[in-house]
């Protein structure tokens, strides 16, 4: 596959290339083929809002999504209160950038706090508190469920099936979910939710791989699709018979992967997906 | 507490003080006051069957459980038979050291297969070969759901309802499950299905805290009840709500717990049970 022939659905999501500058991995996914790339905020943040939207112009890319939104499990309080008013602000970047999608990493339990129940009940509040301003900016809240495993330190909702919970207590132009098959892969319902969330809620599918031995640091736990033991097949068949036309993001937080050429990184993760996703759409 | 007044329902799993022989854990419990203990098989083949089935009768203890049998995902084959005759011996160890639990840790996905679902069916095909040894020893086959984090290497089965599809399918009498709070805390479902399971198929309840951050070994990941996130007070009430009249055991990996005086151990899992656990039941 080589850059002129192109990606097409295929989005690079920037944290893959993480130690790249915004106007770098612009430069990287357009010059590898990619017509659609995944920002986070961080990097946006660093060259300035208004920068970063003439770059993404002149880029020529599709943005994906925007990650990241969330963290707002603490109790009532200036703390929640603070997170509130972040992904407000979130939903003004996403909206100026031009993307649809503000991903969501909904927070862990608060510390000392065990009551997981309540903490989950806290994330289907705020999204109930900011699906208003969602509304208003054109951007769909995009509930990720992670995996398990980040359910005390990272993000409550753990299934797709928690998230739908949530999210169909709202309209789809405003909530909807993210399928990251790193978090969700494990799950004896996938297909069936997956099923479930449709084309109206499916605002992202994410493509990444779970490898073993689990690295030091679980954060860094992801690989490149084929290098670990999910079988892109059956989840890609489902997202696809949803009816699901958007971009398929490949993030990938693993620390070889980071220290790789990013051009490399760009074309290695292409061509994976041209392996085993793509054939599945 | 003291050891006269004695902990009633709680075991201790001799994983819990790892390093400990046979006759050090049996006197180590005994002397602490526990009237249970939960045994692994290796430690038990170091002494020899004949030789521990006389330290477990000279202890006075109960053999809460014995862990473990399982790891039978591989495709038919000799490995498959082989895990399978593993399986009927630890139901004859299980049967003549006194316990009715042989705990059961599925299995993984067997190396380069990537076909998570024909893996849960092996299980439940295993299941189906076992039940009639199972029967004929008095020794339940007791499915234990993993921790999703495992799915890909140590056990397929990760929900209490995804085992319980299974269980059902067998008389209760042959296959139940185990609920450990460090495996299903997480799981939004987790109260309805302990419910669905009963007294009938709960063979083994215990109980281990979920720690952050993950220690770098994600075995090694346990903590003691009240070391970390979990709410023992709702899981405990359920399981007690189904009429569950059986031990309480506390199995925990960590380096550090490992390396602590096998007594000061016994003694803090007690005081952490009397506190956190036992009010519950």
């Amino acid at each position: 596959m080589t850059a002129a022939a192109g990606h097409r659905r295929l989005s690079l999501n920037q944290a893959t290339i993480k130690y790249a500058t915004l106007p770098e991995a612009l430069r990287v996914a357009a010059e590898a083929g990619y017509e659609s790339i995944g920002l986070w905020r961080e990097p946006v943040q660093e060259v300035g809002l208004d920068k970063a939207v003439q770059l993404v112009a002149d880029s020529g890319l599709r943005v994906s999504s925007l990650c990241r939104g969330g963290f707002f499990t603490a109790p009532d309080g200036p703390e929640r209160a603070k997170a509130l008013d972040d992904n407000r602000r979130a939903l003004e970047e996403a909206r100026q950038l031009g993307t649809d999608t503000l991903v969501l990493v909904c927070g862990g339990l608060p510390a000392g706090d065990r009551d997981l129940a309540g903490a989950r009940q806290r994330v289907r509040d705020a999204i109930g508190l900011l699906v208003d301003d969602a509304t208003a900016a054109g951007v769909r809240l995009a509930l990720e469920p992670l995996h398990p495993m980040y359910a005390a330190d990272r993000a409550v909702i753990n299934t797709l099936g928690q998230a739908l919970d949530i999210a169909e207590q709202f309209p789809a132009a405003a909530v909807g979910v993210v399928v990251d098959t790193f978090h969700v892969w494990w799950d004896p319902d996938v297909i069936e939710q997956i099923a479930r969330a449709g084309r109206d809620r499916i605002t992202s599918y994410q493509v990444c791989d779970w490898i073993t031995p689990m690295p030091a640091d679980n954060l860094l736990a992801r690989g490149v699709p084929g290098d670990g033991h999910i079988d892109f097949g059956p989840i890609t068949r489902a997202v696809a018979a949803t009816g699901y036309q958007g971009d398929v993001e490949c993030e990938i937080f693993n620390a070889d992967v980071w220290n790789r050429p990013y051009a490399e990184v760009a074309a290695h993760v292409a061509a994976r997906y041209h392996d085993l996703v793509e054939p599945h759409l």
